[in-house]
């Protein structure tokens, strides 16, 4: 007897952002996995299981799902942003692909969600109309050599840069080492944006540049971008953020 | 009198990936801007002004939305997918930043939406589940050197890419050199996806590597991703596509 896992990504937090086929696919769920923080945002119902976890080991908690969706559930897995962009999706087909050869008949339906490098784009402006890229800057799966090269080269591409997972307790260091090359590869008028916790109550934004850039407050709830050469300012009034955006005509890089 | 300007994210086509917020912007405005077919989609009500427009002049939409939103109604202008991405939120911002200086006190809204890169990776697997870049491959604003060196730097990136505005009768060549680069920069067996029309009932998806691509079909509702050097397929039964995914963790570059 086969299931059905759906992974629906919840976007960032703002309840009006969250599609309507991702509340359709939580309202039929017969299990709902997923972070702590994330089910207590849901409004569940009482015969729904909730599978609670503070387990940030992401690779054992798509075993579990897939377990109980091969014994014939209906299981959804909540995510935050949008699943595919750093989030819960790779590791589901991950466990598939090491997995009992069984779980390739699970229907597997991954739910997008607005990611949130759309998010702090929508916010601010249009800093991601013109070509960009999207880095995650955390090292527990990846060699820092690479992102620093990844970096390296999307400076050269002249790429507006979405940096996400800045920052955790456990590599407080990274987004130094991350300015220190996007500073010896960019001007220091380059335009960066630090937005943390977008579409959650305590929302900000800091608008700032290269050489102007205080580090000290950026965690896993910020996500950064940094503009390409072409990103620009429209001054509103005092006291009011400025709009960001790219333009999208531009001059050869 | 001051009035508001939101460009509002219709996601790729499927109704139930607009969001609620974008819902809620449509129905409460006074007037909506959007290309004929977009407008046509919509549900409006008698009293609200349609101005339909099959007009690909987007600099002269935006300024008649924000000419009217500056009158003091309540304006709303959809887009494709995300506003912000490749869409018609920079070309809002262009507008106020060479319009007249009233216009900088227009309430303006960015709704974003599920961009169409999400959406293929949705339904084929997590293809963005590892860093990744956005490369749209219209030249009409950009010199075409350009788009060359920032494939051939994502290339040397490693980054999985996504290809927006592929083709169109304008320009059908751009794809082909496009892939003249890829083929010199990335091995024979890189995956490639052709995405067409997601979230529509006409919606198709093709699997491919880089030496079996077929480019005659490429056209403007076709999205192309190309994975990076870590992105795998999961076989399924016969005749069904396989999964398509990037792994979260990899070697170094």
């Amino acid at each position: 007897m086969t299931g059905k896992l759906t992974v629906a990504g919840l976007g960032p937090g703002q309840i009006d952002w969250i599609t309507p086929a991702v509340s359709k696919a939580l309202a039929s769920a017969s299990d709902i996995f997923g972070y702590d923080s994330y089910l207590a945002r849901l409004d569940a119902a009482p015969h729904q299981r909730l599978h609670a976890s503070p387990n940030r080991v992401e690779i054992e908690r798509a075993n579990e799902a897939l377990a109980l969706a091969s014994s014939g559930r209906d299981v959804a897995m909540v995510s935050g942003g949008d699943p595919g962009v750093f989030a819960m999706a790779a590791a589901i087909f991950e466990a598939i692909e090491h997995g009992p050869q069984e779980w390739r008949s699970i229907e597997i339906v991954i739910e997008p969600g607005i990611t949130a490098m759309l998010a702090v784009a929508a916010r601010i402006g249009a800093p991601l109309g013109h070509d960009f890229c999207a880095i995650s800057l955390s090292d527990n799966l990846k060699p820092w050599d690479t992102i620093e090269k990844r970096l390296s080269l999307a400076c050269e591409a002249d790429f507006v840069i979405a940096l996400y997972n800045p920052a955790s307790k456990a590599r407080p260091d990274g987004i130094f080492r991350a300015f220190e090359i996007l500073n010896s590869k960019r001007v220091p008028e380059t335009i960066v944006v630090f937005a943390r916790a977008i579409g959650r109550p305590d929302e900000s934004v800091t608008i700032s540049t290269l050489a102007g850039a205080d580090l000290s407050k950026v965690d896993m709830q910020t996500l950064v971008l940094i503009g390409s050469s072409a990103t620009r300012l429209v001054k509103r009034g005092n006291g009011i953020n400025p709009w960001v955006y790219t333009p999208r005509s531009m001059a050869p890089v």
